[in-house]
């Protein structure tokens, strides 16, 4: 016997696109970030496919260590798969497609449907995710950016490098209007995804701060680098905090339904970093139930901003 | 195109084996405890392929859900792999084996191997984990228990059983010379791996005692019940705190070589528990590089032990 078994199985759909059937597992699920990490590494699946670059193992032309970064991390979720919602043995079909976007990024379109849904397995269109999602589904947006280090041993001065057998040009473009540029450059600018309101939206309350001590056990990916899906365990440390503060309760933030997650990454740490988040609420005069948290993470020592997120939350379905 | 394209692509190699090529991503390589998790899922995915069982979603005979829950897991690192020690792109033929142990229990070993060793893709063999391994390869031992809340609810009260559709019949046998059965009964007992000190070794230093506040964000599975593999970062929280006490860097602990780690699971925990860990440190005469970190959880409310850990670090190395 030689059958294929595994709880994925991905393959190719055309040149930009990967599919795969996913069976939830222990390692990608959970109220922490194991799913944002498991994207993340479809993510650099799908880029491998489809730009032909060893993306594990990618070298500067210089020959040192360059990494596809997650530069921003967008994740919607849906009636039926939401990122803390997911439970052992649900059965995902998952498709990913890669776009160019410039000679040194690229941005990756994932969708986590219900197996049971039976979607047609065709090239995801950016018009579904941007436009016209369905309901049930779990929509992710990664736009990676290639760096190196720009000094051995340290996380903090990292620059823009790509590998030199990073092969975009087959790729499809994603066309203008979808771009998150303009909206990742406000939020690194403002220091919000929030700095012009969406309409609809009122300040709920004062702001909160806290610290948070990276944590070396956990925080540090394989290279030695913060791990990009660490970023969302540290806001929601941040945003647990503000929630014990209002008298929620741990079942509550546990049975959490994110709506909507936006994380801009613009600044990595070395060990021995303190961070300082700063946490503000908005809600929705629409929507009562659903709240927002606009959330800036800094380095405490110098203030540099490390990282900026938006999350919204349905409390009523928590 | 049509091909298959993964990071990891899984076969059997007959009734009680899987092998598959891997290659490493974020999502299973860091300082913290990813690659234990990841090594857990495969467990899991073995299991489910060799006892024809639905593991990722078990129920009771009462239609409760039932959790292939780990009760023991060692793990001993090899020369180029170890558990701290794999990196992005890193390429490793893993091989894994299922074998029987009660009607409500199971073992599962796996081999990861640098791939460039061209390692016979055979099925594992007990004794050459527990007599020969290959010093090159790290090695996994994990005894899985079937277990299912006893109250709806809550984690402190899990009992034994079993899915009624669990197979094992057709599984190969542990040799009895091999079964950790009474290894992990004593440790149970003593709370303790090292209540017999193994040949060679000698007490270092005082023990220390710290706590650990269960972490919402982090520690808890899709289940809601404690992650297994979250034991592994909580037990090293509280080494980097000896480390530090010892006046040993972070940069030492990210570098550490583990040769080997016993867990020992006994009891979970609910949200808002607080542990006590004590860690009594050990060093061997024979080969002084190598130290041992004996450690013990226990619910601070109610002193019962939930876990013991044995870690082997060879100091040299790191």
């Amino acid at each position: 016997m030689n059958r294929s078994t595994t709880t994925e199985l991905a393959r190719t759909v055309d040149g930009s696109s990967l599919s795969r059937h996913v069976v939830v597992a222990p390692g990608m699920c959970s109220g922490g970030s194991l799913v944002f990490g498991r994207i993340g590494d479809w993510t650099w699946e799908a880029v491998a496919a489809a730009c032909r670059t060893n993306v594990h193992a990618a070298r500067t032309p210089e020959g040192q260590p360059a990494y596809l970064s997650f530069y921003y991390f967008r994740v919607r979720g849906g009636d039926a798969v939401h990122p803390h919602g997911l439970a052992f043995g649900d059965e995902l079909q998952v498709t990913s497609r890669v776009f160019q976007f410039g000679s040194q990024a690229v941005i990756t379109l994932h969708r986590l449907a219900p197996a049971g849904l039976g979607l047609a397995d065709t090239p995801l269109s950016p018009a579904e995710l941007y436009e016209h999602p369905h309901p049930d589904c779990l929509y992710a947006e990664n736009f990676n950016r290639w760096i190196a280090r720009s000094r051995p041993g340290s996380n903090r001065r990292l620059s823009q490098v790509a590998p030199p057998d990073f092969s975009y040009g087959a790729l499809p473009r994603l066309p203008n209007p979808y771009s998150p540029r303009t909206l990742v450059g406000r939020a690194r600018e403002a220091g919000s995804f929030y700095a012009t309101p969406p309409p609809g939206l009122v300040p709920a309350g004062p702001a909160h701060t806290s610290e948070y001590a990276l944590d070396v056990v956990r925080d540090l990916n394989g290279a030695g680098l913060v791990y990009f899906a660490s970023y969302f365990s540290i806001f929601d440390t941040a945003l647990l905090r503000v929630w014990r503060s209002l008298g929620r309760g741990d079942a509550q933030f546990l049975r959490r339904k994110v709506v909507d997650q936006k994380v801009g990454y613009f600044g990595n740490a070395d060990p021995g970093a303190v961070f300082t988040i700063t946490v503000r609420r908005w809600r929705s005069t629409a929507r009562p139930s659903i709240e927002a948290a606009d959330m800036a993470l800094r380095d405490s020592g110098t203030g540099r901003l490390l990282a900026v997120a938006g999350v919204e939350i349905d409390l009523d379905a928590s």
